[in-house]
């Protein structure tokens, strides 16, 4: 077997991470706690440099995210023609978005979600670690 | 607001989800608990109608994944020009493979991971719940 002389992974820049986060945009996953065990949820969202927003509907994954919850949220893309690819990993803590004026600014706003009606629960996620790596063209 | 009258999601049996894991490959998102909070981690995966398996980096997360640990597991595949995508999330276990017949069939196999060099670690998800969703485009 002949190991890959090439570098792998590259690391990204916390700003440079964000930046691809609020860049790509339509579909990220998160990932939370539910019962003691692991949950993963695509969702569609919207980042700016603080935090980033998606909206869910009534559920036990609502209740799990509305409370201050740790959560991670991931976003990448490939091409698998050249097994080349990027993705950006957000350790976070989630909070329902409850402010009246707030919620109608977001319901009339820029993020449709495709699976959820805009009258559904907000979540913001805002940032703690954040970290993003890339695989170079073979 | 017009709330929207086609059917926004529409669910799959567990085995087209299966099906959706099999023949999609390349990238998928693992999520697990690292130290009582949520971590997220895209890898090349191989699925068959019973597993799937990955390599990994000697590591933290290695550590959280081998010892029968409380796994989900997600592919999607979203087309943003028509609001169009699907996903498929498992819920299972993670153990690492420490069979060297099995390993040794692994590194030479079909599976190359991107990121890590096929010496490294190999995890298996075992299927528990199978949930597979689709939203038809617009």
């Amino acid at each position: 077997m002949t190991e890959p002389t090439r570098a792998m992974v590259e690391v990204m820049s916390r700003s440079e991470a964000l930046d691809r986060l609020q860049r790509h945009g339509f579909v990220g996953r998160v990932a939370f706690i539910v019962g003691g065990r692991p949950m993963i949820m695509p969702v569609n969202y919207l980042a700016d440099s603080d935090a980033l927003v998606f909206c869910t509907g009534e559920g036990t994954k609502l209740s799990a995210l509305r409370r201050g919850a740790s959560v991670a949220f991931e976003v990448d893309d490939s091409r698998p023609l050249d097994h080349s690819g990027w993705s950006v990993v957000i350790e976070g803590t989630a909070s329902e978005i409850t402010d009246p004026e707030e919620l109608s600014w977001l319901r009339r706003g820029t993020l449709k979600s495709w699976a959820v009606r805009p009258s559904a629960h907000w979540i913001r996620i805002t940032y703690g670690h954040v970290s993003g790596r890339q695989i170079p063209a073979e």
